[in-house]
């Protein structure tokens, strides 16, 4: 493995206080919860435990993935680095989802369309409203983005679609440059450069979990190949039964 | 007010552990204390009620004036913003006094030589040996810094030489942008730039002290002048009461 010339680690953000009220979160900007903070103090004592030390961090601009960064970084003594943000990392839009109960919605809409939104590849949910409380209308920090671009639902196709020119231009950039490059994330967009990463199918992707607050380690050969498919978790035990957990949320 | 083109902030870090105990601390990298995060979030908020909120966040390489930046920034709806963080916005360099406690040096140089080093402008502390345990010499976050760069002390003439460049070409270009610009700092890296922007002489710079955790805005003129001389504080009694208790610091 020490030959293996790039490193690269996911860190799904911990959880948050709408991940712990069972609703659709998308974009909506909510902060962890206790729990999740915990799970970033955690992934900080992986990395330090591992030696793995990020040389710079990319996150979306959500506080969820911002924060659990900070709190990672500060536990192993990287906090220094230095920090890129992208809309490009932000969560999959969940469109007039954003704000809805799971269970409700479940119950209201039935287990197949309730499935397709959430896990089918290329179905998004219906738009928001643009004067919906929980689209980002007016929100500063989308402020500047042609009004096509910023989204008003996505599947996980468009956020490969959105993410990937990132992945391509400013990540692998640092990759390239000989640093190892933190990235902290959402479900969806990790999801989405894994697929990416390990060429899995649109069907397959379906099945992938990606669990919180435990670093996810993919060291890359020089085509930017995972040398192992699906990289290793620091926790690898943890991550078994976390990636279980989140693959019945919405069932409870 | 509102004609001046350009808005600068200035922030200093809540009090630290070391603040607490009384000990020089330079480039040593102390956390904040409880007392320093209420500050910090104090700075938040006072933020938020002004309504001025950066754009860009500028910091040093040292935990406490990041963390400082970081919860303030979250109080004001601000986390997402661009960041940079750069070893010339650091404390100044104690040299040997680092890790030293305040009264007994004073105790043990006498006051004059005391203040010589803790106010006058071109007087350096002794350098700190590169084997104490509170040099930076192994320091990874300085690896790449030309030897002869590193600091082993500095006077604030020192500290005004190595942070101008930075200010000229890297802050002064976001305020050109018309970006609003927080700048996250230290007591004397914050006295520097202060007295190069009101054109304080090197005697009477020994007189201003920067309180914590309150936001010092100057509105600048088209050449960078600032159109209140010494610019305001967000909260102007209780930047009176503390600057007055930071200059006690050391007596006590």
């Amino acid at each position: 493995m020490s030959d293996a010339p790039y490193t690269l680690v996911l860190l799904r953000h911990g959880e948050s206080e709408w991940n712990a009220k069972n609703l659709f979160t998308g974009w909506v900007d909510v902060d962890l919860n206790e729990k999740g903070v915990g799970e970033a103090e955690r992934g900080g004592v992986l990395l330090k435990e591992s030696g793995i030390l990020p040389d710079v961090v990319h996150t979306s601009l959500l506080r969820r993935a911002i924060r659990t960064s900070q709190i990672a970084l500060d536990g192993c003594d990287r906090h220094w680095i230095p920090v890129v943000r992208n809309w490009r990392l932000n969560e999959r839009h969940y469109g007039a989802l954003q704000g809805k109960d799971k269970k409700a919605t479940l119950a209201a809409y039935g287990e197949e369309q309730f499935m397709l939104w959430r896990r089918s590849y290329d179905v998004p949910p219906p738009a928001i409203e643009p004067d919906d409380e929980f689209a980002q209308t007016h929100d500063p920090r989308y402020a500047w983005m042609p009004p096509e671009v910023l989204p008003a639902t996505e599947c996980l196709k468009d956020v490969v679609h959105r993410l990937l020119p990132y992945w391509e231009d400013v990540i692998v950039a640092d990759l390239r440059a000989g640093k190892t490059v933190l990235v902290a994330a959402h479900g969806n967009s990790l999801r989405a450069l894994v697929k990416h990463l390990d060429g899995i199918s649109d069907a397959d992707i379906a099945g992938l979990n990606i669990p919180t607050g435990i670093p996810l380690v993919y060291r890359l050969d020089a085509d930017l190949k995972p040398i192992v498919p699906g990289g290793e978790y620091l926790d690898p035990e943890a991550a078994k039964v976390a990636a279980a957990a989140v693959a019945n949320q919405g069932k409870k």
